[in-house]
This record gives structure tokens, C-alpha cells and sequence, in this order.
């Protein structure tokens, strides 16, 4: 059960965006910014990066919403999300993401763990400053959303079909357009009361 | 010396505001809402859990900066600042304060942490639901914001009565204001060249 009474049929963080609008607006901005809006780094690859840090958070909600939204973004490909949360390393993915995924590792330990070699590393592989940058703040982004969904206590579905459901939707649309979704689901159930 | 290239005289996160003026907005307004704008947590009380947070995550900036703004809310009373950093249950505040800064600490060990019998302490003393939301929000969003400062290894000066000068303009304008000032000083340099 949620800490703090909750809209019912909002899981995960869409039920605290609808508590606190005020707040759901930037975080959602920043969301869109980081992870939608066009980047250098895929939309895909920033996803992956949000998805393996919400998994070292062990967050189940935002892995498995952000998981279903970077498989969406790989044609469908579940198995490559799967890969890079066990062992991106090992994974079928560039080694500039690779280098780009141990920064975003060390920032979820803690920020003064991210080493100037870890970042040679991902420059030699090509990664430009912006793209360092966008590494280290989707990271620490993580570590808020994870915490704020969490450490309120907010209920998650289970089962996947919603989840990639609303992963389409957001793949295409973007975090503000989502935004804009609960803002009128949320008018339609006061409507009805 | 900080992993990207960074505006000089611009430290800790204003330098990584500048640098990336997309997120910097979100990031900004984020801050205005839970710290500055008007709620039942006092800016002072809101301060100090975000000075807490920053100094459990060892952010000297983050913890040097809010501080500063705690005290100057405080009327300069930077002894209670310090006295809530090194064992707030032993200071000068409220029990509900308390109870808040010890749900603070849970979130910034990770959100699973908090537990209902932290909630229901805060309870106790009078917190509502609103305030119990902000103060886990405001503990997540500096675990980004102090993993975000340090993890590009900004710079930060370390002397006070820069930090004082800027509290006291924080405290009255809030941080859109400061954004403000942000692009304000960049211009400058840059009509400069």
C-alpha cells in the first residue's frame, strides 16, 4: 500500500504525477529532454541507460516501464533489454554504449565514483561531452525516480501487456504528451464521480 | 578539474546549467516548487532536508550551497544548520522536522528503506500527506542533483562569503531567478569576446 493515498489505476510514478501536478511538469520535462527529445544518443540507447540504472535500484516499476519502452524503440527486441541489465558488458550492444553504461554504474554508487579513465573510455570510443553530460545526469535522474517511486510505496502491475501498451505510446509521443494522458484520465474519473 | 568542458566562474551545478540550458529549466523549476515556492514546510525546514540529504551524500557544494540558504532563512543561524547535519535528532527543531529528516535519510539509502513506521512517526507529530510527498521528493531529487554535480566533477569555491552573498539572493528570488542570472552572466562573457 501506498505511504500516501494515491489516484487508484495510476501505477508507479503516474499516481504521484496526478498528487502533485506541480512537480509533475518538470520531472516530466526533464524526462522528455533527456530520454525523447533528439539527441545524438538513440532514443533506444538512453532508454537502455535508464532501464540498467532503475535495475541496480532494483526499482521493479521503472525497469520495467523503461525496459518495455527501449525494447519498443529496438523493433521489439525484450531479449537485448534483458542482456544489458544482466551483463551489458556481454551484451550485443556498441562499446561506446558499454562505456557509457559503466559511468552511468558508477554515478548510481555514488557521483565522486565516476573516474577520469572511465571517461577517457567513453571518449575513445567516440562519445562527445553531450553525450558524457546526458550519460551522468539520465544516471542520476534514476537515482530521483527510483527513490520518489519507491520510497513512497506505489503499487506496479505485473503483468506486460500494459506495460508495452503504454511503451508504444510512449516511444512515439514522448514523457509530456504522457503527461498530458493522466491529466485528462484524471478528469474523466472526477467527471464520472 | 571537471570531466566536460565547463564555463569559468560558473561552479558546481550553475556551470553544468550553462553548459546544458535544455535540462537546466526543468532542473530549476524542479527546485522553485519543492524549496521556494509556498507550502506548509517552511523554505528553512526545506532547505535543511535537502542540506541533510547533500551532506549524507557527501556533495560539498550541494551541502555548502543549501546550507547557506537554510541559514539565511534561519536569520543566519548557520550553528543550526550545522547541528542538523552531524545528528539532527539531537537539535534545536521540531519533532515533525525530525521525523522527516529521518525519512530523508531512508530515501537517500534507497526508497525501498522507508518504511511504515517512518511515515507513521511524521504522522504523529502532525505531517500531512503533502508534506510527507515533498520531503520524499526533495531527498530523491538531491540524490540527482548531488550524483549530478559530482559525477562531472565540477569545481566549487570554498570560500563562505560567496556562498552567503548568492544565499541571500536565492532565499529572496528562488531558483528561476537564479537560472535567470545564469543566462544573464553568459551573455556578458560572451558579448565579451
Amino acid at each position: 500500500m501506498p505511504h500516501i493515498p494515491l489516484a487508484e489505476g495510476l501505477p508507479g510514478i503516474r499516481g504521484l504525477f496526478a498528487f502533485r501536478p506541480e512537480t509533475a511538469r518538470p520531472l516530466s520535462e526533464l524526462a522528455d529532454v533527456l530520454l525523447h527529445q533528439p539527441a545524438t544518443l538513440s532514443p533506444a540507447e538512453r532508454e537502455l541507460i535508464a532501464t540498467y540504472v532503475s535495475a541496480l535500484n532494483n526499482c521493479f516499476y521503472c525497469q520495467t516501464a523503461h525496459g518495455a519502452i527501449a525494447a519498443k524503440h529496438l523493433g521489439g527486441n525484450e531479449e537485448l533489454v534483458s542482456e544489458v541489465t544482466r551483463d551489458f558488458e556481454r551484451a550485443a550492444i556498441p562499446d561506446k554504449l558499454k562505456a557509457l553504461l559503466a559511468i552511468a554504474a558508477k554515478v548510481q554508487r555514488g557521483g565522486k565514483s565516476v573516474q577520469p579513465g572511465d571517461v577517457e573510455r567513453a571518449r575513445q570510443y567516440g562519445a562527445t561531452d553531450l553525450e558524457i553530460h546526458d550519460t551522468v545526469l539520465i544516471a542520476a535522474a534514476f537515482c530521483m525516480y527510483n527513490r520518489y517511486v519507491d520510497g513512497l510505496a506505489t503499487w506496479s502491475p505485473t503483468d506486460m501487456a500494459g506495460f508495452r501498451e503504454r511503451a508504444a505510446q510512449v516511444a512515439r509521443d514522448g514523457y509530456l504528451a504522457a503527461l498530458a494522458n493522466i491529466a485528462a484520465t484524471q478528469a474523466t474519473a472526477s467527471s464520472r464521480k
